[in-house]
């Protein structure tokens, strides 16, 4: 018995989602799928975090255990010579038996992507929010800065989210852009559902002058969902890295 | 009766081209299409180039004529709003009746994207050509500059091709890299049919070192299709600016 830890690449557009579920096609069902074909036995793999429909992850992680004779080395092309195109197996490394992808991780980081022009771009229709909109930077930049430290984020989590805990500690919050493209990279000790998208959501009324960026503090501190922006779409949304 | 020109992106990966065909969706059909519901009679348009299936266009141009009461600078919007999302207007002018898109070109400038890693990317698979192998970036550089200048490209366009004359002249051809993405950008006056994958195919022989960069220039000189490389896949090819 070995277990394993894997390094995963995903398109989310053609996906239900990462969790695995009775109906519609997701990510950890299509290399639980793979992985019994190289092994010959069912196995459950558990991922780091659970990515919504059409959320992408660049490098979402999950583990296993199980008697795989492929050389950890070669899992990565073993596996990708069986999965889908939309899901590519980054990496692979044996880890010790204690190990679990989603309770071992000590943060996150997730990067949320906005396409800024008056018009939409059909190559990025999946994979950034069109906000048609004129955006201050600037004071996305400032607004962002509220965010750091340890709060609790209960007025940034989607209703039915059933935490015990809403408090998380956000160490790093920038907003930068390239020509028309608005990247959010957030990286935090742990995210509560829709988290990224509404602080993204948020972000985006502040720069379109909706919320002043001094407005945050109080809106973080109220808990109230209603005072925040809406949860911003999921296409823009990417699962950067999970940090052990 | 008005004469309009328009830029246009879109993702090529689910359309059989830009050319109207019998069967097949095409570029240039959903245009003529949108174009119909807001003029309400048929229009013909005419492209600057004819891309294949799953090439992408980042600044194609078209021209047509039409009795068309929309104001110009609505023209985006209102194609747009019709239109499928893997297509998008960006810009519309009013230019004189003598203009087609096609004949008054002065050159084109297209981009070829490499995605270089030894694993694959999902989230590129469709905009860019997966080369696993280590490529010597320095070396398709070297290469890239004896392309430059007026050439008979006859060695480097699709067998089928039925062209008068294959003697064209590219003013730039420049190799860059980012991570693990590599560009080439060439612009010229014309270019023959696949000539750019059939450039960017030789540059990836020449980044694998089954080509000497000294001897494109001669391999350009023979003429013959078969000492040039293979023709670079569809996905990473984009149509990035037709010049007047």
């Amino acid at each position: 018995m070995r277990s394993i830890k894997l390094l995963i690449e995903y398109d989310g557009t053609h996906f239900c989602g990462w969790q695995r579920q009775v109906e519609g096609r997701t990510v950890q069902e299509e290399i639980e799928k793979a992985l019994e074909k190289v092994i010959k036995e069912p196995v459950k793999i558990h991922g780091a975090g659970r990515t919504d429909a059409g959320v992408h992850a660049l490098g979402q992680t999950a583990s296993f255990h199980a008697n795989i004779t492929v050389p950890v080395d070669k899992i990565p092309i073993a596996l990708n010579s069986i999965l889908p195109e939309d899901i590519s197996i980054l990496g692979a490394s044996e880890v010790d038996e204690s190990f679990h992808a989603r309770y071992a991780a000590k943060g996150k980081k997730y990067i949320y992507q906005i396409y800024n022009s008056p018009l939409r771009s059909p190559l990025l229709r999946n994979y950034a929010y069109f906000v048609p909109q004129p955006l201050d930077i600037g004071k996305m930049q400032e607004a962002g800065q509220y965010f750091l430290g340890t709060h609790d984020f209960k007025g940034f989590m989607a209703s039915g989210g059933s935490v015990q805990d809403s408090i998380r500690t956000l160490y790093k919050l920038d907003v930068y852009f390239h020509e028309k493209i608005i990247k959010i990279e957030v990286e935090g000790n742990g995210f509560l559902y829709n988290m990224v998208r509404i602080i993204a959501g948020t972000l985006v009324e502040v720069g379109k002058g909706k919320i002043d960026p001094k407005d945050i503090k109080q809106i973080i501190a109220s808990g109230i969902r209603d005072l925040a922006g809406p949860t911003a779409p999921a296409q823009g949304l990417y699962l950067g890295e999970v940090i052990y």
